[in-house]
């Protein structure tokens, strides 16, 4: 255990516990524990598990706008690079990780409509669209919204296909399939033939 | 409550609850009693409550099944007509529910791997996948496994989209996404320019 605060380890640990066993799979007891604290300091700083839980999120959610940044120092002012590395991030996180998307998984499991948990998923997520639809737009798309949509649902829908049937499913096509969506909505006119899917 | 049998009540009462609360946020007891029942009666026909959502899980498939069926009635002979009409079969799923598909939610929730669920989810989604392969072939797809998997991912991507940031983010795309993606993968010859997506 690291000497970091008792709040950052609570975090951890229950970020860690979450994506083994689920939101619901496991107690407050199991995270105070697992953080080296107790149930009473768990509370202090978080307040309830549903308040952990959106803790939790927002962290996530840190963590992906360090992406972006990692994208923008990679490739300064060339959107269309951006974009192809976008997709090998995004493959990377879809096929390296078979949990998927924390958040994503948390909208699934999270049944109740107001749960504190709620607006930060909502927030986290459209976020991202947008942010992924003015990459696309500065990548020259004709229609960058649209192309955002698209790879977001692409994007989704590969991480709850590998924990369906694994990263040999629909998943393991996540980058030819993106290619060929981005090369149909980015082509510069409609008398340049559209770049086939690769073979 | 209608008169059919209690393994039949106790499958819906689930089917329903489990929607409700998910699948960790309701217990055999509930269930029971919704289904107007006892829990020795569900334990009798089940075995456990993992066997119960293993079964909720297959009567899914098989209602998915029919919805097969019906494609092929509506437009026999016609894999193109029936392509799109699957991806607008595919909107009213996606789009109706916001619950998403109880396959794909299990999915995330269930994360033991030797969940008795398991198979009936691969299974499940592996046929419905090479269906969809089947009928892009059919409706002279290039690239059929490509596409199929393509439509396949939008689709689980729209649905936990849904879940996320409701029905007016990036799923209330879908159908424009995906009748895209069909011309861009069905086009007759590369001297076809592709129909740009629809406006």
């Amino acid at each position: 255990m690291t000497r970091s605060s008792p709040r950052e380890r609570i975090i951890e640990s229950a970020r860690d516990l979450f994506r083994k066993h689920g939101l619901r799979g496991v107690g407050v007891d199991a995270i105070a524990e697992a953080a080296g604290t107790n149930k009473m300091t768990l509370y202090r700083h978080f307040g309830s598990k549903d308040e952990l839980i959106a803790a939790c999120l927002s962290r996530a959610g840190e963590e992906a706008q360090e992406d972006w940044s990692d994208l923008s120092a990679q490739f300064p002012g060339d959107a269309r690079k951006q974009l192809h590395a976008w997709i090998q991030m995004a493959t990377a996180c879809a096929l390296d990780d078979p949990r998927g998307c924390d958040i994503a998984n948390a909208a699934v499991e999270l049944t109740e409509a107001d749960h504190p948990a709620r607006k930060v998923i909502e927030q986290f997520k459209t976020d991202y669209r947008n942010r992924l639809a003015e990459l696309c737009s500065q990548a020259g798309a004709g229609e960058a919204d649209l192309l955002a949509d698209a790879l977001c649902l692409l994007m989704e829908g590969a991480r709850v296909s590998w924990q369906s049937v694994g990263p040999n499913g629909p998943a393991s096509h996540f980058v030819r399939i993106s290619e060929a969506v981005v090369e149909a909505f980015t082509r510069q006119s409609r008398d340049e033939h559209l770049v086939q899917p690769p073979a």
